[in-house]
């Protein structure tokens, strides 16, 4: 079965379900703090990037974040473990208003919305950061989603 | 094809998916500040209002806003447009707990959660406001659903 | 029908809808003040525990609810009726990120992410609490399905 004839015909619902299913799988592995698992949900030449909204709008390029392969991520994963020293913490995320914009050959581009809640010891929980993932999906023979790049932020 | 026949046709996990699929594009036009394109999401004669919940469950009249027509909504956008004078801000939503109440000829009776994240520039994502959509929706013969009325906030 | 044969035909994507409809009308019950309806979501010998994170994941048993039974529940619903003396507010509950984790005959166990929202009267509304809900649900044969134990917070 070729990749055009799985896009004639993988359904719009059956897609929303998956996406719904692979967004929380995504923020599972992050909340749960698995990180050695996220860099699975990428392909090998993928992108990765953190930006802040207001250097998005105005097209400048300054990421927070900018990973462009999937051992760069796996990278940063070790630095977090070895090195990061910051005071505990949970990280709790949620996603809203998944949209589908369109195909491009294997690659599908979603939108949705996620904030991340942080809750640190002995205090309230306080949001930490809302956004929205751009992602593109590279949509994989036996039907699993992979993304591939998630440009704006987390 | 009649109403009452697609009324019967339409089942309840496709209808699910379209309302997810609807709240996902209103919320994007508003997070995307696309405000000209938000009366489209209304019919002619609709009703849109925000009420504040005590004012709501005292079933006190009072609206923070009331616009009973497609052509006020329009309105509403040339004075945002014209007249606003705020802070740079960003918002960001999310819609939860999407529940059909029940059908009344072509009108859908429909309830969500949201919650409006803001952020202003130079500082931390805070939430903005919080309610449910308590909204009639008009199934339109294509399949499209329309939101007829917006009743309690945003 | 058996259960085993029920197991079978309910496909992943019908569940995941099930589902949704459930959070929903569960958070609802709640946002709603309709306490009396909430233990109606359990079954005769369920378990209801909310369990601070920290607690969790060291393993300590210490719960912040603990009800054993949907008795108990009803007991806990009456106590708030009658003894709770508090600032009026308001709670909204948002609900993202469900997993079904699997099934052990006809027990399936799902995963869940929420924030609570609360307003209090004439404050700006705030986090309450995020968590994740941690659910055994028992398959009812009609279809339904019902909670049975709710473990970690909300």
């Amino acid at each position: 079965m070729s990749a055009s004839e799985r896009y004639l015909t993988l359904n719009s619902r059956d897609l929303r379900l998956e996406l719904e299913e692979l967004y929380a799988a995504y923020t599972a592995c992050l909340d749960e703090e698995r990180f050695e698992e996220w860099p699975e949900f990428f392909v090998e030449q993928c992108l990765y990037k953190i930006v802040p909204r207001e250097n998005f709008e105005r097209g400048l390029p300054l990421a927070t974040w900018l990973c462009e392969s999937k051992g760069y991520l796996a990278d940063r994963v070790t630095a977090i473990r070895k090195t990061a020293v910051y005071a505990p913490r949970y990280m709790r995320r949620m996603v809203s208003g998944i949209r589908v914009l369109g195909w491009k050959e294997r690659v599908l581009e979603v939108r949705a919305n996620y904030v991340a809640l942080e809750t640190l010891q002995d205090e309230l929980t306080r949001v930490f950061n809302t956004g929205q993932y751009r992602d593109k999906l590279v949509v994989v023979f036996d039907s699993l989603l992979v993304p591939n790049s998630l440009i704006y932020p987390l």
